[in-house]
């Protein structure tokens, strides 16, 4: 199998994950500059503001850099022809299934590779033609499935021959080093990297991350079918009780909206969404992304170098 | 730091979950004679059936073996002193805070290892006198926390002084391997052995593990604070119905009442509580107790000894 770091032409098989409204071009040209692939999250943003968003990136990093698409976007359909017209060097995709959009990236020589929180999507995906699968734990920040880093990973490795990376509760080499033992080529990351010196949120969302204790997150949205990890604030409170008394989904939506926003843009502490893994408790200072990923993998090598048998 | 292995007398850093009803001397003595340590599970028994299981156990195997009390057990004061009485080998504890109990087992020569699911309770057991933790993640079966086993085990290793065994999403060398790179000492495995030939359990259980795949699990009972890994079945519907209708605590409890006695002892497919980690679906035959412990290290040893650096 051919390496990931190869198959995309990076230094280290490490992705910074797309992020709605977190990771524009700036954190994913720091991320492609230091050895990694930054990807820009396009999450509910047009077709437009992404072209921008390319182009941008293009001007701070020659390295490939790739694109999120959230295929719950309703502009997705415009975005997916966006992303094959700049040919972008790598999309990934979330909240559903990029079947149709694959073989018009492909034949734009787009390397393409979904997100998948369980065993029958990663199989449905490498039946569409994708290069890769990311399997996401339900321990990551933002929209998550139920199935853990742990127990995901090595079913997925199981049930196809593509590559797949891990994400979900890595921040450092521990967690990149176990990935590979689960049999993982390479990790996505996300809230380490909202916790960089480059990444453009509202330093009270970097902030919190790193005050975050081990049990600081929680998943509201589980009874809306629609499951999101954050740090615990006045608005988790909010969504708790609309939750207890089996509020509508228009209730809780309307509750979210603009919530994002509040944290990255505005750095609402009350009534933002600080969307965030469970990994945020190891997080305790912010730094230059080239730290993050040389320590991380100085780590990761000098753990798998020096392993041994156990018994 | 004393290994493990030389810390209890045992071949393998590895222990099978002291599972209520499911856990009695059979399993116990069968992984103890393979290497590993046996742990009987107390569950809602009283203090006469584990003297009884811990005086068989003793007939069957001379190597250590373990009994886990959950503390919620209304007999729990009686069962500890029946533990320091008879000098078991190693408690573990569930459900609760084992601090009082902790002085009464040191003095008896008992290892003491509770199990826990957050880093706070981990530093107040180590504080008690522990004499190290098992860091349980949420996608074992049975009583669950809400950290996931990547995420805890690390920050868990980071708070104390005191060694830390993994639990939650192990059932192979891969999670054995994953674990070690996080710091883990020692590994404890629930599922796996539930899919035994010596366990003694209805066959229909054994069956629902094979059976089952990624996704086959569910957590019941968060809304009512007592949140349960088991096997999707009719009986998990209903529970389901009822959480979304906010039924009470008790309405819930009755639901539950003889649940796991039905599925271990009747194999009562529709109305048992199936108690099942999410690595379930990894396991797909019943095999016997020494060829799992021997493969899973054989796969283990052979993972990290041949392990290098990623780029």
């Amino acid at each position: 199998m051919t390496k990931l770091t190869e198959m995309i032409g990076i230094k280290y098989p490490l992705f910074q994950g797309g992020m709605a409204w977190v990771a524009d071009h700036h954190i994913a040209a720091a991320v492609s500059n230091a050895g990694g692939l930054g990807i820009i999250g396009c999450g509910g943003a047009d077709e437009n503001w992404i072209r921008t968003q390319i182009q941008e990136c293009r001007k701070l990093t020659d390295k490939p850099f790739g694109v999120n698409v959230m295929l719950m976007n309703p502009r997705a359909p415009q975005i997916a022809e966006v992303l094959a017209e700049e040919k972008v060097a790598v999309v990934t995709t979330g909240a559903g299934s990029a079947g149709k959009f694959i073989p018009m990236w492909k034949e734009a020589g787009i390397i393409v590779i979904p997100v998948v929180p369980s065993v029958a999507l990663a199989k449905k995906m490498e039946k569409d033609g994708a290069d890769a699968v990311i399997a996401e734990g339900t321990e990551s920040g933002g929209h998550v499935g139920e199935l853990t880093t742990m127990a995901l990973v090595p079913q997925v490795v199981d049930a196809v021959n593509i590559p797949v990376i891990a994400a979900g509760g890595i921040a450092d080499g521990r967690g990149v080093a176990a990935s590979f033992m689960l049999g993982a080529c390479g990790v996505q990351c996300g809230t380490v990297f909202c916790a960089s010196e480059e990444v453009n949120i509202h330093q009270n969302y970097k902030d919190m991350i790193i005050k975050a204790k081990d049990r600081s997150t929680q998943v509201t949205g589980r009874s809306a079918g629609a499951p999101v990890r954050q740090i615990k604030n006045k608005l988790t409170k909010k969504f708790e009780e609309l939750e207890k008394r089996n509020a509508s989904f228009e209730e809780m939506e309307s509750l979210g909206v603009g919530a994002l926003r509040k944290a990255v843009v505005e750095g609402d502490i009350d009534n933002g969404t600080f969307m965030a893994g469970q990994i945020a408790g190891m997080i305790n200072e912010i730094r230059p992304v080239q730290a993050i990923i040389d320590d991380m993998f100085a780590e990761a090598n000098k753990l798998l170098s020096g392993a041994g048998p156990v018994c």
